[in-house]
């Protein structure tokens, strides 16, 4: 074991290449297929109880519908309605017809083919934190977030390939809620051809999201609804309730063929049950109310079974991430989806308050928990902080490091007989080094993922450079990121489109967000 | 999305209980069975093309043995062998012979029962950072590793239940090398019943380390030999090179029936070849070596096979950790070691300098490589910095904490019909919480992992307490563990005649390390 280190003088054996020389290599970070096999929790028999038990919730007890639309929906399906409560009681063979209507898999069109967006089993596919009120980064501290943040952190997203799809990563508040989503669909159609997101803030908003997104793709309505151009993602108000903007939203996407994310937020033991199948039951049932309202009001339209449940601090009410509750939540949540045949995502988080050693394992065992999961969508995959309060610059950084790393672990290595290398084995001779073989220079610029962060750096060179710990090193990516950007967006006429109809609205008001 | 975060708000609905409050909770953390499918890097084809061509580097290239004993072994048993140069050639019947001789599983007995490491199909045993010549904690500084630090740093492995193994964590480098084996051993057997480590570090000091194992177990020679107690870790000299020492820990510990790990340290592009596929096939040629050395010296010999493989940084020659090529080689090296159904040890390591975001990235990858791959034995699984150039008494803390949500993850979640939680769905209202329900309330003091040093505390909280990373609040959590320390070694009789043995060798002379 004494050799089981990198001593200094081992590092010193080699110095044949100059710094100044640098490695291209073309990693695949897009197109994911999870390499993995996905994993259980506990049996197959427990999912389908917990399957059941969710129907039986969803029959018996029944959820409150604040959208009356939504209640007209239901009631028209069979389902039990109270008017005075809004509670709406659906029975399992409604649910059981929206599941067999709803797609197994879809592809959302992106403004580029190689962004599309294809929910197929087995995809894997990363986004960013999401939802964030606050940015921060180690140069200007923490802020509100604001329009500034929104647009710099798209920026970085459209940057790196392992980031999928575009997320609305800090709240511009200082927009006002009325012409907020405005803004944010711009920059993103402004940024990237990467599939944009847009909120469900009321349905007034959702339609001018939609337009604006018809305007951005030079597509006409019936274009537009002929395939899913856009994403929303939908809360339900655990337990057991689904606001009205939250509902509408489902709706309106549905009708519109574009597609609901539908994620409960179950914190175990708070908006949940204290257990992990307790609060899979009830996101379960959440989630297919969502999706059976999806069905109903357009029977195929493409929707997205969503998992978000962790654990609190039992002692402070404060969410945790990255626990083993977590991960074993997201584990039984990806056979429930599995259960009923839809795409789903997972959902990665910290609780942290800085980009330390803590948020990059709750991070990590929260990310490794989607993969094995199988997830084929996976938000806040990096960037979170303080449980989703703050988007931190350089915790986007360290943590897309992650998420380039597992996209690399989506190719096997080669087995063939040159990588087996024998001739290099023979070459070298005993205690002797490959750094010179022919084997080793034909493939060493290429050969091994380049890291964005990460650094080997000895203790002595790293102490000359600073002493900084990863989240100080991350600052100088981000601004490298930000100075090289380059919009990859619409064109400058269908620009100066969305701007008229910005404008447009806005002299009309624009459209205050809904309840 | 608006509601995938935890406002301060919803945090500040609940205060019912008071900090003072200890919830109890009996978390199994030794004895765990891997809960997940190992998962492959390649074809079943590949693998078995990958130890056709380590057979083939054995028989046609051959390695050089440094050891008069152990090529004499070889030689007897049919490899060719040329004195001048120490080269050995081993047939493939040779390595097949041995590996139908190799047990596929067996258990090291500790010094109490609960303590045994059963290396089963599945079992999953942890060990420490080891090896590292240096210490370091934020109050003292990094320092050579002195007998202070190994005694500290094995105190604190023993006090952590998911440590299920001791190591060298710290190199004494204070005591003499001739005597420093005694005080290794002597503070093992003294600290705790956990199964110590011995150093291959020449014939003379495995006997003396096997000697006080026999005082420190009561145990006559007979005995010692019937069951393993101790184990070693062997390193080959990559490539194609076994050292005398090392080769007589192999021929050593086989004969007295205690266990060796047979781990080339297969840096990619190093002292290996620069693919994966190479530095496995070298790394599965070398350690097949060690295993017929074994079951040479004495057939059904206790053995691991071990893998350390990783990248190192091309641009400057020093080792990676928790790479993609970590990962991948660490599944490769799974499925060799089903293939030649041995049990298997593998390892985790940064090369962070100090325990900041990157070195739990890369601790975290390769700690889950090792979990998905199969391993039995996990090495190096904390405090490891500076690639094993030091110990980290931060690093260690925080480490195990992702060792004990490893642990958790072993135990699925409960799933009947009282864990479901109907009841507790049906007692809270839509949009309510429950905090007081009473399913909450019966469970809560135990529902949750509890972290050691992740928290969840709020930014203004977290500030308050001083802006502390991670790293910093572990300091407090390993003084704390030292402080509260008791030994649960050997009796006193017994540290009486091991002290009795090492003053007599002391006064010999004590061992010289050999080659």
């Amino acid at each position: 074991m004494d050799q089981e280190r990198a001593p200094e003088e081992r590092r010193g054996r080699r110095g044949r290449r100059g710094a100044g020389e640098t490695p291209v290599r073309a990693a695949r970070r897009r197109g994911l297929r999870n390499p993995f096999t996905a994993q259980r929790a506990v049996s197959d028999d427990e999912i389908e109880s917990l399957h059941r038990a969710a129907l039986t919730v969803l029959e018996n007890l029944g959820l409150v519908a604040l959208s009356p639309e939504a209640r007209a929906i239901f009631r028209a399906a069979g389902a039990l309605v109270d008017e005075d409560s809004g509670m709406v009681r659906i029975g399992r063979e409604i649910v059981e017809a929206a599941l067999a209507a709803a797609p197994s898999e879809f592809i959302i069109r992106a403004g580029a083919a190689a962004h599309d967006l294809d929910y197929a089993p087995g995809a894997l596919l990363f986004g960013p934190g999401a939802g964030c009120p606050n940015a921060t980064d180690r140069e200007r501290g923490r802020r509100p977030g604001s329009f500034r943040d929104f647009e710099e952190l798209t920026r970085l997203a459209a940057s790196f390939d392992a980031i999928h799809f575009l997320a609305p990563m800090a709240e511009p508040q200082d927009i006002a809620p009325a012409l907020r989503h405005y803004a944010m669909t711009r920059c993103q159609l402004a940024t990237s051809p990467k599939v944009a997101f847009t909120y469900s803030r009321g349905r007034a908003q959702v339609e001018d999201c939609f337009r604006m997104l018809m305007i951005g793709a030079g597509l006409d309505e019936a274009a537009f609804r002929a395939e899913p151009r856009t994403y929303t993602v939908i809360n339900t108000n655990s337990p057991r309730q689904i606001d009205r903007s939250m509902a509408e939203g489902i709706i309106d996407h549905a009708r519109w063929g574009q597609v609901s994310v539908i994620t409960p937020f179950c914190l175990l033991g708070a908006m949940a049950p204290v257990t992990v199948a307790g609060a899979l039951t009830l996101q379960h049932a959440e989630a297919l109310a969502g999706v059976t309202l999806a069905q109903l009001a357009a029977p195929g339209a493409p929707v997205v079974y969503g998992n978000f449940a962790s654990n609190v601090d039992m002692r402070s009410g404060a969410p945790a991430f990255g626990t083993p509750e977590h991960v074993k939540a997201t584990l039984g949540a990806g056979q429930l989806a599995r259960r009923i045949g839809l795409p789903w995502r997972a959902s990665v988080g910290t609780s942290t308050n800085m980009a330390d050693a803590q948020g990059a394992a709750e991070t990590a065992f929260a990310l490794w928990a989607a993969v094995l999961a199988g997830a084929n969508m996976v938000i806040h995959s990096a960037g979170w902080l303080e449980g989703g309060l703050t988007h931190s610059y350089e915790k986007l950084i360290l943590d897309i490091e992650m998420l380039e790393s597992i996209a690399e672990l989506c190719a096997p290595f080669e087995a063939d007989e040159a990588a087996r290398g024998l001739d290099a084995i023979a070459e070298v001779a005993p205690g002797g080094h490959f750094f010179a073989a022919a084997h080793t220079m034909t493939r060493y610029r290429t050969a091994f993922h380049e890291p964005i962060v990460a650094g080997t750096a000895n203790l002595g060179q790293w102490t000359e450079a600073g002493a900084m710990p990863a989240d100080a090193r991350a600052t100088s990516v981000w601004k490298a990121r930000l100075a090289a950007f380059e919009p990859d967006g619409v064109s400058e006429e269908r620009l100066a489109a969305l701007d008229k109809f910005i404008t447009r609205r806005t002299e009309a008001g624009g459209a205050p967000p809904g309840e």
